[in-house]
């Protein structure tokens, strides 16, 4: 069983590589910086903390928009209906995550981002390019 | 007479500037780069035309991105039942006027736009925007 | 009544797209960030507006640069005898908007614009610029 | 069995999410995007193809040097007496895939990030992200 | 005899790291690309040529402008009555070596950037940013 | 007896503009920044500070990734048999910059660019770049 791969659309290109794990990976870091802006009470560290995760918490956003406009298809949002809700929460979690310094809030988004990942990984397009990554990778 | 009103959403600051002419601006490049591109036989002309083309399109994306997340609320959505289809088909349409160089396909874009945009003079948060700008500028 | 006319140089390309209204944007942006850093005592607020308002006013200096020189001709500046004076001090009290967290200095730096839009469209060239904006509007 | 999972070295901060993944994908693209480059003989599409290569590899690059100098550490160096060789043919494939519109250059660099990441994966820092990552897809 | 020297204004922080080697230093790129697009014939290298020439052109830009509104003081204005011209020229020029493939307008460009430089060793504050780098360097 | 010129490699064209000056431009900066943060008790100006380091931190890491990997050739790597450690220390030197607010962090990194300049300096190859960028000052 595995499932994170890779890809991501980047281009609009049709370059064929798109994958959820690109919104995870900075949401993963909005979470963690959070933590550690909490642990802290150097004023460099805080300072800087704040700004990587503004940062990180925007490529959230773009990403999230790559996936939402460009990989998934007018079909999909018929199949799965949630979806338009799904990522309009998403990206409005991803800019709370941005106001705030609370760790929760990049939980909360990586949660909904995983909920993306679920119906992604359920459609014929997803895994496709899965297959491709896994047969790039050997491990599959 | 009058023109420039103004706003648009730059930061998750709630700084309160907003407006979706920022969107249509780029629709605008968009749209015209695609026809000098067509009425153009110069080799140096058409690869800049394609590459700002491009530039202009994804600020586009980005702009409708703010707007739909940041500016439209839950409620908007629920007021204007087809606010998430119109986001995804304009933001969708960017990419395709990136693909393409006909400038209909920048045309389809500033017109899904300005359907945006007519929902976000309805709303009073985005009337509330434009008497700010208006003050500003003494305009109204 | 309505709003929005637009326009702005984006790109060098004579896309034709051009307007003091994307600079004036970003000075609101300035501006409104300072009053609310003033207005707020919360560090991660206060963080973010600096870092925020930092890079709004690195965009008024872009699209100002771009009018100045891309937009405004040789011959304008001849007939317009303050037009490099009033464009070196606007992107010069961008500078200091940037390093100050008091709106009186965005005010300071809308006021300028504002000259400068009063210029632009006094020009043909951006009353052209206003008539096609405006056709694309359909408001003229 | 295994997962490409996820982690990156997004900001300096010691935020502790880094993975090879990031480069890889990147890579993924510069190869599919030569592939496609080579396949159509539409000008807008490989004028496109040409730019949009040219900003995956770039981030190819980019991802490279933060796993080098910020991920492994002197005591990884010693260990892995061939690291420094490995990053510096990488990154300069990346530089010669740019440069090429050959998907072997691409496939070339893939090889070569992989057998980064076998480095990686080999790493006690490196499982403990894997460990992390894992924790949170619940995967492991 | 030495001149060239480094700094250059990076932040509108009063770093006092200035210099015209910046904007020179992009100014020798986009003239040797576009000479270097002129002698060759291969797709792949014209189209990535173009592409390139234009990033560095941009830099141009950009640095001229800090070099004008922040380097220089109204009181500087004043001596060099030339300075706003020069600029306007410089940064105008800098738009048309975009524009064009023809090694010409970069020189040309080349050539405005340094009576620029000229200006700026003049000045007293010019010489002392050079003061601190020569120290650095160890070579006054 | 000069020696800082200019040049830098920008782009993977092979444009032949290259210089260990950009590294440094930047790393004064990073050193100057940080002396300013510590001289200074005015929030607005050590959250600037920080934030302007940062950025400034990283172009360092940026130019010297682009001189190793694309200026230095692997003949050049078995020449000076220390310059891939030099090189991982300077970038990895860098990052540690960004953490810190010590001007020590910053003249350190500047050693190890001064270092790197200075076998720069000796390759045949970078005096053909002086070569170049004297004859275009007219200094040489």
């Amino acid at each position: 069983m595995r499932h994170v791969t890779i890809a991501h659309a980047h281009c609009d290109l049709y370059c064929g590589v798109y994958d959820p794990a690109q919104a995870k990976i900075e949401a993963l870091s909005v979470m963690k910086i959070a933590q550690k802006y909490q642990d802290s009470d150097d004023e460099v560290f805080r300072a800087r903390a704040l700004q990587l995760k503004e940062e990180r918490a925007e490529e959230v956003k773009h990403h999230l928009m790559v996936l939402w406009a460009d990989f998934f298809t007018a079909e999909h949002r018929q199949e799965f209906s949630n979806l338009d809700d799904l990522f309009w929460r998403a990206i409005h979690q991803a800019g709370e995550a941005k106001k705030s310094a609370d760790p929760a809030d990049g939980q909360e988004l990586i949660g909904l981002i995983d909920e993306i990942g679920d119906i992604f990984w359920q459609t014929e397009k997803g895994q496709g390019h899965g297959g491709l990554s896994a047969q790039l990778d050997g491990t599959r």
